[in-house]
């Protein structure tokens, strides 16, 4: 963070004798961190969104633009007339650096003065100059100006900088079904109340609905940012790193603990509840495991205005909560196998850039915990774990993973050994952990005093297992299959799995439409199919249609006059588009093959797009030009028991990467670093001719070991 | 809280220059929390249990013994070798002041030289003398002394105390049927490591199953903390007010998670997930609501060793974490009504005395919020939700409720008006608020800015509702159902409904009942009837019966040689006894109607109990006679809308009630206020002839209201 006293850019609003106001905040990464976290004195106030793009064609934009502001770089390219095909992509950090001095998310409009080449074109949006107050960054995202635009214009004029103000609502905006407007229904438009609210792109009532921004391939974080507010997933808060699950996702969470609730039973686990909190004592109990969660951990200090006798821990895992009951639960080998698991929210309190689903501060999970008479029957049941764990990716999600073991590096901080399934996200190019398993082997039962006697009266210590599965699914789901009209789901996860649309209009009034589309909608329930039928007067099919696209519903059954007369209806899959007509006749059973089979093709296309970014490497010249493709990488390895050639790759990769790319460095407190990581050592192991080298060490590979780059 | 230094046992110990240590701890009101929270050096060391008994023909007790040491009151006549009848029942609490000069909870063995009656008799666990050290405390129960068995005799002998010490070995235990000893297994017994366990009671394992310690009528809250811990419900926790859930009590939540879940899908109410913590500012915005959780809430102000910017709230409820967000989502008629619910855990840290499941820093609940475009709407919302929570009491847990409108005295802070589901407990003759359902009214609407359109194009704020149902349900269903060998389970609700034990013996192997067992199992879970054949070899069949009895399963059937010979099973129901003989035939069916009878028999004897503990009263002087028959009492009413005639209830009632007992105080820590409050205005109104007076005020009355002593 940089001390406001120093800020070049204050230091010249106060060279220029121009009126203004500066403020700390927490540190935003994005415009919807801003609002969601940065709150406003009024309406007539307003924070900016700040994007710095690159055309190769048409050269640098700077676009400042209100956070209400609907806009996209095609509009953009109409707005200014720019000629032949318009490719705006944001540009690197490094660029960024270069002209605007300013690192990416810390961005406003005062940077452009930093501009020494004169070759950033500066787009200013109009609606600004409706508002009293703008506020934004001096290239520092923990603080605020206040400024009045024409003080704004002013600093730009005193600067030599010429903006081109753009009237964002002059362009034709993004095509969309338009609901028909309500009678004495305000429009909403400028830069009023209605606008400057964070969630309004999720509106789903204005008079139009909002497209995605942005497109999958060209800004897959900010597509996934978008994705998930207007599928009705996610809305943001005002604490950093937490989030609001709404019903679309909620539901999708509840799915798979249901799915999950019946396999426990089949292991005879049982569900219980542990406390929220854990003393000081207790959580710090066993070193290495506290070491590894200490500095995220939230502490309780007061209740109300008193402050407490010792603080208390919010858990981040309960393993230090559920132990010490264990020792009291287990003296005799009659009391094992104990097997525990709960649902529950726990705290990590990470500075990493939070992302929704992905890495939140509070999130939701099951964790398992087991006790065992043996060291096998506690490895079993790690595998047993780790099976489900694939089975929700892979049946559940449609996301194939790569089970294996993590290295001692990346193993679970306290335990023996841990294993993973690891998924792999195509529009990043990253791996990602899916879920964990751990054999805690007998360290934490000696920790814990958990004893037991065994048959022959000697006392033994319990060897353990955890294993937990979280939120996180929901995150790899919409970024593997989500493509640029919005969320696409998988069957089986789906809140709803067919959505009923009557194409109401002068031919097909709602009276006629409406028996013969419950009808339908009664033969799907039979078959226990989550269908809807949308009966709503209020909005046309148009926007209907585009509205369970974006929320990925996987089926649409569309109902017009002719099919009616014809006793069809017009089927529409969302995730090929692919349409067909089907006689009404039967339809239940035809749409419950035709979900099976969706969820069957989504799988092998997820499949076949994660294969194709599996590279076989053996030697070290080829690691990163294979990450530099996206490709998560397989070689030889000598297992790093010497030295700690982990480290090396990490520190290796990211210097040949960055190399590779131009780049001087890299942003630390980004999530998208371009080191690569071992993901796991898979329980699939190609040959291993004798002789292979380790593509790190080059002493004699043990196994193949599975790199990448890795959220 | 005393200074230590004015304490005057301290001081006596120092005056007769015996070697000791105190220190301060968490006060604890139980041994049971003693154990849990404050933490011995050793095996070797050991807190007291202290209990002051008096008995009509025998005189007044005080009993010291070590925590892990088995003791009932029947053993101890035995013991003394008292004749007659012995009926000890622990003395009240002004009792307790005039001999020991201490409060209930505080007492310890030194407090014997206070009773200048020499009245008291003084009993002394031999098994104390095993120890190195014994805790207990100095009349102060937030402190306690350390020292040698042979100090604390040399204590007694200098203050011209003679204890009479016991071997409480030495007695027959209760009887329970008793597993056989494993061969080298060694026995529990002694002062040593695994007897010192808290949780030894819940032991299922050692040679003996504990069967109660105390009988329901006897001492109903020990007779409550040990039923839920002998039948793994619950264990303690060493951070005060929190409890495990073991999964005997967390599948009970889970069965009603899955009846609640499914009505509220037939009134379109989605879950959802709020975050945990809430900022201050939102959390103050509603200045009437805050007022009512200010105190109890845990605030969080680090993390890691890094102090927050601003602290942050855990939610003690979550209308303020919600609210924003229902602002950003209503903008139109169309967005109405919006109905949400969620599952989760919420904190509230009181310091009354916590009881597991009635009152706990953590618990778990669901709470529904709604918004809505009319009053009338709201309202059907808020009585539908009441009416899911009568529904839960009454037809799953079998507990009669009397729904009605709180006063405004009682109604939730910052809402309009709230209307409960009131419970009776006859064991302590007070009621319990089962549930809430709020009627917000506009009053959150227009702090929180919740604006919508109609259809008019004018701009209405919503109407709203909250509505919450706890785990509190499970505590209601123990203390009225339960009896002195434990719970009584509610078939619906029982996380088992029926247990098969073969009676294995010379006459019967396991190998013959197995296929005999297993077919009955198999009948009852076609007809899904949660049902386990315990096939253990490792206890005998009365260890099992005693058991499951204590788990409070339904429905037991034994299977012995006779049986099988014969065709049939011997049925034992648990709630009343009953047994008979079913031939296996069509078990399954039989089983199916005799748990629907169970339930049906279960709720009525339940409102018989309740329905014989409400009296109508018209005049004052029947009020508090009333009250000290354990009865409710539905007077008239005037409403206190002139003045705070409740208060004058509440105060009026207490005193009468300690006078009438001939006590001159109560502790103002006990839940156990003698004093009555307004429970509700039942819906279901008698008729109120012309010219009733209310009760308290005299004025005409304009309705009947319900009161008792409440938890």
């Amino acid at each position: 963070m940089g001390d406001l006293a120093d800020n070049a850019l204050i230091k010249k609003l106060n060279e220029f004798g121009l009126k203004h106001e500066v403020y700390s905040h927490a540190a935003c990464m994005t415009a919807d961190e801003l609002v969601a976290n940065v709150p406003l004195g009024s309406d007539k106030e307003t924070h900016t969104k700040n994007l710095f793009f690159k055309d190769k064609k048409h050269g640098i934009f700077l676009v400042t633009h209100a956070t209400a502001t609907t806009f996209n770089t095609k509009q953009l390219g109409a707005l200014l007339k720019l000629e032949g095909k318009v490719n705006m992509r944001l540009a690197d950090g490094a660029t960024l650096d270069k002209h605007l001095k300013a690192k990416p998310g810390h961005v406003g409009p005062l940077c452009i003065v930093n501009d020494e080449s004169n070759e950033v074109k500066f787009i200013l949006d109009k609606a600004l100059m409706d508002y009293e107050v703008i506020h934004s960054h001096p290239a520092q995202n923990d603080a605020s100006v206040k400024l009045a635009p024409s003080v704004l214009q002013e600093f730009m004029t005193k600067a030599g900088v010429e903006p081109i103000i753009v009237d964002f609502t002059a362009a034709p905006q993004v095509p969309a079904g338009g609901a028909p407007q309500q009678k004495g229904e305000k429009k909403q438009g400028g830069g009023g109340k209605q606008q400057s609210k964070q969630n309004k792109k999720s509106a789903k009532k204005g008079d139009t609905l909002l497209a995605l921004q942005w497109k999958k391939e060209e800004n897959f974080p900010m597509w996934y940012s978008d994705v998930i507010v207007l599928s009705e997933m996610i809305s943001y808060y005002d604490i950093s790193g937490c989030y609001i699950l709404r019903p679309w996702s909620y539901k999708i969470w509840d799915l798979i603990q249901q799915w999950f609730n019946e396999q426990l039973l089949d292991l005879d686990v049982e569900n219980c509840y542990f406390p929220l909190f854990v003393s000081q004592d207790r959580l710090e109990k066993e070193k290495d495991h506290v070491e590894g969660f200490a500095p995220e951990v939230a502490w309780v200090t007061k209740s109300g205005e008193t402050e407490l006798a010792q603080q208390i821990a919010i858990r981040p895992t309960s393993e230090t909560i559920m132990y010490p009951a264990f020792s009291d639960w287990i003296k005799s080998h009659r009391d094992l196998p104990l097997k525990l698991n709960q649902w529950s929210n726990v705290v990590r309190w990470e500075f990493k850039d939070p992302t929704p689903f992905l890495r939140s501060r509070e999130f939701l999970w099951q964790e398992g915990h087991t006790a065992h008479a043996t060291y096998e029957d506690a490895d079993k049941m790690v595998m047993q774990a780790l099976d489900l764990y694939k089975q929700v990716y892979q049946d559940l999600l449609c996301v194939p993973v790569v089970p294996g073991y993590k290295t001692e590096k990346e193993k679970f901080a306290g335990g023996h050994m841990t294993t993973t399934v690891e998924a792999y996200i195509a529009g990043s190019g990253r791996a990602i952990q899916g879920a964990t398993s751990h054999n805690l082997g007998q360290n934490f039962g000696k920790m814990f005093d958990i004893k037991f006697q065994d048959e022959k009266g000697e006392t033994k210590i319990a060897w353990q297992t955890s294993w937990g599965l979280t939120t996180r699914t929901i995150g790899v789901m919409v970024m593997v299959h989500g493509d640029d009209k919005g969320l696409v789901m998988p069957p089986k996860v789906s809140p709803l799995q067919a959505v009923i649309v009557p194409i109401i209009s002068k031919k097909l009034t709602g009276e006629t439409a409406d028996p013969y589309c419950k009808a339908i909608l009664k033969d799907l329930r039979k078959l226990g199919i989550r269908a809807k039928y949308d009966d709503r007067a209020m909005y046309n099919p148009g926007w209907k249609y585009n509205h369970w696209e974006q929320k990925g519903v996987p089926i649409r059954i569309e109902v017009g006059p002719m099919d009616i007369e014809k006793k069809q209806t017009r089927i529409v899959i969302r995730h090929n588009g692919e349409k067909m007509d089907l006689p009404v006749e039967g339809l239940g059973s035809v749409i419950a093959t035709k979900l099976e089979e969706i969820q069957k093709t989504m799988f092998e296309k997820a499949l076949k797009a994660r294969d194709e970014h599996i590279a076989k490497v053996t030697e070290w010249k080829d690691f990163v030009p294979n990450l530099e493709l996206n490709n998560l990488v397989l070689t030889p390895w000598c297992g790093g028991e010497h030295q700690d050639w982990e480290e090396w790759v990490k520190k290796t990769s990211r210097e040949e990467s960055l190399k590779a790319r131009g780049e001087e460095g890299e942003d630390e407190r980004t999530a998208t670093s371009v080191a690569a990581k071992t993901l796991c050592i898979p329980f699939d192991q190609p040959e291993l001719p004798e002789g292979t080298k380790c593509i790190a060490s080059g002493l004699p590979a043990t196994c193949w070991c599975l790199w990448g780059r890795s959220y």
